[in-house]
């Protein structure tokens, strides 16, 4: 590796993390990753990557610090908590924050952060694990120029596609919040409806076909109902993943004094689910839910 | 026209109808449109077709009826009311219904002229006026195979795409409700979303464009969201069409004992909607509901 490559600090090396990490070494970035699980770390020490055991010790000398925690709280704990690497990281660096999290939040970080000579680039994301590790996400970025600049080579190396949606932090998550209140709505609305298609006996292979060739298509319904029709449960994208980002949804959108009815009933069908006993499953486990409180049958696993 | 010519009566002639009316006339079918309007009657007779001022008077020697009111009650009423024709229908001829309706009362309709001598087939319809006079409708279709084979001359000419969903009535107004379900819900969440989305001051043309690259899109967010950019309230499909049709779909889930949580949160939008005045409006109204209910600023009208 070069002196002069560029120098990325990762920390979180979950199933997106952990892509993320891959897609910036194999861009030739200098990558150093971090998670708080001892074994992630040697894994991606393991497949030739700089495994660092915290935070504190993978950013100095980091120009790009890529964060990919679950929350903003994880956030805010990265920055400023007990280790926390705002002091730690070099002036001048841009911390490129992924988690999905209230856009007023993602503004109090990004100040904070700023005073301190550090620049801060609000860019959730979207797409998936298997999209991370080929470098092929979206990101919905906000930030100074600066910010912008900074981060434009791990961009590059991450996502195909950066919407550069302002100068300010917040507007990035704003955007995200957005796509998550219309994609839970989707996914409970697929689940409410197929459901509803098994009570009355229809053929669910035909509702599919029908449905996705008519005007009550949508992204999710295409994407999720294959999982009822197999029975496959297994989490492509969890639970509680929607019981967290619809959460966030109802938090900004009770603060903004703005009533969110489809999203506040879509968020109790999740809740059900988790509280079911169905959090860790696929989030088209919803189904399931409408099912057992109505009696309807649905496909059961195929082979 | 030749004697041997399918003879057609269309009733009701409302902008679907009247369209359907000009496509089977197009297709040289011998085609009689009726409606309670007498100006909806003149109009078609001066294009060149045939007119009759009662539903009774058009059906004489029809080989194909097509009914194109608006919901159950008016069906139940043309077959069945006062003047009403399955008696004055020929032995063998078929009933083609494209109302929206609760699956059960079409099995109820089906059986009850069946036992005349007559057909029926369950033949909801979608597409929009505009594809209406172009032939070039989706009809999702349930009946018997002599329903289908008597129906089909009416079908080809008005249908690009027919669906064929099983040997009874009921399905196909079972499949038509699902979509409606969908649909409607997709129309008050795309409505939530961009009007939270004005709350937070966002860019809507942006939101617009990220929205439908990501996985929170749907048919309906990428066809409606339009009206609201441009201002353009005039009806497309007004409000009124999904009160009645999420109307149904409770209807239909309260006596199937299925709870429907997004669907009656879409529904209380719908009838907001309609209470505060824009029943007649584009079904994009909903923005202006969640505008009204939040302070959020929309767009106004474009030159």
């Amino acid at each position: 590796m070069s002196s002069t490559a560029t120098r990325v600090a990762v920390i979180g090396l979950g199933s997106m993390g952990f892509g993320m990490a891959q897609s910036l070494r194999r861009a030739g970035l200098d990558t150093c990753g971090t998670d708080v699980a001892a074994e992630a770390v040697a894994r991606f020490a393991a497949e030739g990557g700089r495994g660092a055991a915290t935070a504190a010790e993978a950013v100095p000398g980091a120009d790009i610090v890529v964060s990919v925690v679950v929350n903003a709280a994880q956030t805010e704990a990265v920055l400023f908590g007990e280790g926390g690497i705002a002091a730690a990281m070099p002036e001048g660096a841009v911390f490129v924050s992924s988690a999905t999290m209230d856009p007023a939040i993602a503004r109090r970080l990004a100040a904070r952060l700023e005073a301190t000579g550090r620049h801060y680039l609000d860019a959730p994301i979207s797409g998936g694990a298997a999209r991370a590790a080929k470098g092929e996400l979206t990101v919905m970025a906000s930030g100074s120029p600066a910010a912008f600049a900074r981060a434009r080579p791990a961009l590059d190396a991450m996502a195909v596609k950066v919407y550069e949606l302002g100068d300010a932090a917040g507007t990035g998550a704003a955007f995200k919040m957005i796509n998550q209140l219309l994609a839970g709505v989707h996914i409970a609305a697929a689940c409410e409806a197929i459901s509803l298609a098994a009570k009355q006996g229809l053929d669910l292979g035909k509702v599919y076909e029908v449905i996705t060739a008519s005007a009550g298509n949508s992204w999710m319904f295409e994407n999720r109902i294959p999982h009822v029709l197999e029975g496959d449960y297994r989490p492509a994208s969890a639970v509680e993943i929607f019981v967290k980002d619809l959460g966030i949804v109802q938090d900004m959108a009770r603060s903004e004094r703005y009533p969110a009815p489809l999203a506040a009933a879509a968020l109790q069908m999740y809740l059900a689910a988790a509280g079911a006993g169905m959090g860790r499953d696929d989030d088209s486990s919803l189904a399931r839910v409408y099912a057992q409180l109505s009696g309807a049958v649905l496909p059961g696993r195929k082979a």
